[in-house]
């Protein structure tokens, strides 16, 4: 669809073009009809389902306006992957909403589609489908990703049980931390963090790298999981309240990357921020204590590390997140819940 | 996903709460999980493929800021189920991605939901995922439709032939006149039209009948077929461009309704921009003239008039429009296809 009220002066960039110059070479599959057609069709494997997901980031929201367009399209695909690997599903094909608030330029353009592009090759998704459409507004990103699994096999939030052992993936709180020191670059310096450091949590704000290389892990071991990008402690109480039990958290044993272990000791009081703050692209994952062995071997020499972080227990409640000595943290909230 | 980066002050409308409330009774298809859940399960029946679209609609370019939200729901699928209509597909499931400006009233989430349900209920087909987010500027609505059709039957835009001749389907225009009556209220005077036929032509913009009806007639007999939402003369134009062909329409035989032809003899240059300005959402279909007979008896009684219109016919180029006294006319332009 193009712009209906409000038209450009002058002679801009055709959806046509814009389609054919930049987003037809993300149009790998056959299903996608090169980009030529108003939908795509899939015929997805037999004796699969579909796992379908849908994500909005939005300029000023999700991303910063000066983020360089490449980590914005990587972003924009990553929290769909993102949410794909948590139900143990593998990236299949995805559609691409676009609304821009300018004609862009075509290096933007380029930069935008070449960090689609670098993530869409890593995980062997292809685009099949969108819209462009102009907005008096901020950039806006809609991305609906379809994975697939064996049929019966999604793992959802809900099957996690009393007794369970939760454990998250790489480590928590970086993306906060790089949101922050973008926002106020004196921070980094007050968390005596090196440049280098900088460059790493703020990395991990703008291009989460998801976990689609676990998804196959994951459906073997996990009962239920989340996708953690509200922050730790309240994407486990929404895993651990659908699936009708209390969760625990033990606050010494999140993992924390060296540049946040700084920051940490630093300034403590940032504990509360990095379990609650979000944008981690992380995964919460809950195992029967019986298998927690052979997933933990399994996980062995897979590159990304998974740390068991607590358990689930007792009567549904926000979760609990002890601190060293076994007492409940006070914490100023649990996570980005309200919109 | 919440919001990362602004908040909003006090106690807001979680989005929990406002899945569970608002968005929860859409979901009447168990793939949704109940909303629970960051991603939808799909089993596609076997032996069918899966036709899927993604149209955002934003306010000020899609919608007016004053418009009913009950319109922009049911808008914001229509568009979408127009499509799935066009390839010939039985609607199956959506899902949604709303990015609020502010914290939406009960009473308009209420009214937004319910021109959703209106549609979904006629249409049959079921809310299964989404997301909610903020935005700083306009509303935008992005719908992700799957549809169904038997494996190789879906209709596309490329397979249309030369000699085939050209339907439209219901009448071209009124949306236009509805979206300028909004604009200038002293234009539906100039035009001659009764506050009837005022309220008829703003209904058409506000709220386009998808034709789900007509998919299975489409699909029987259509050899390429496209949603007119960018402009009758520019969408067939799509259509006989894919399918490597030139396409003519006659001007004469474009169907208008009662309150377009008033309009229309108060103004006969309306012509160019009635046919040209998009947000119809009828579909142009193009059908072997052998079988031309068949599909329009196979119309009769289904309630929405299909009208010949032209042909496709000689080489690839910008769509020729027949006057009356067979000579070509001039259109100022020949759709929104710039954004």
């Amino acid at each position: 669809m193009g712009d209906r009220i409000e038209r450009i002066g002058g002679r801009g960039l055709d959806e046509f073009e814009l389609i054919a110059r930049y987003f037809a070479p993300l149009a790998t599959d056959a299903a996608a009809l090169g980009l030529h057609d108003d939908a795509a069709v899939l015929r997805p494997p037999e004796s699969r389902e579909i796992v379908i997901s849908c994500d909005t980031i939005v300029e000023g929201v999700h991303f910063l306006k000066d983020d360089p367009p490449e980590t914005i399209g990587y972003k924009a695909l990553a929290v769909n992957l993102s949410d794909l690997a948590a139900k143990g599903a593998r990236p299949y094909v995805y559609l691409l909403a676009l609304a821009l608030p300018d004609e862009p330029s075509p290096s933007w353009l380029q930069a935008f589609v070449s960090g689609l592009s670098e993530l869409q090759s890593e995980a062997g998704i292809a685009l099949v489908g969108g819209d462009t459409t102009r907005i008096s507004g901020p950039l806006s990103i809609t991305i609906t990703a379809l994975g697939l699994v064996p049929q019966g096999h999604a793992v959802l939030r809900h099957g996690a049980k009393r007794g369970d052992r939760l454990y998250v993936t790489g480590t928590i709180g970086d993306a906060y931390l790089g949101l922050r020191a973008l926002q106020d670059p004196e921070l980094g310096r007050a968390w005596g963090l090196s440049e280098m450091e900088l460059d790493f949590v703020i990395g991990r704000y703008r291009r989460p790298r998801p976990h689609s290389d676990l998804a196959l892990v994951i459906r073997n071991f996990a009962q239920g999981a989340i996708d953690v990008s509200d922050g730790l402690v309240s994407d486990i109480g929404k895993l651990a309240q659908v699936s009708h039990v209390g969760a625990v958290i033990e606050a010494e044993r999140v993992p924390f990357s060296p540049a946040a272990a700084k920051a940490l000791q630093h300034d403590p009081q940032l504990l509360s921020a990095l379990i609650t703050a979000g944008d981690d692209y992380e995964i919460a994952v809950a195992v029967p204590a019986s298998s927690a062995g052979t997933f933990e071997s399994e996980l062995k020499g897979k590159g990304t590390p998974v740390t068991m972080i607590g358990r689930l227990e007792g009567a549904v409640a926000e979760p609990r997140v002890l601190g060293p000595d076994g007492s409940d943290l006070e914490l100023a909230r649990t996570g980005f819940t309200h919109f």
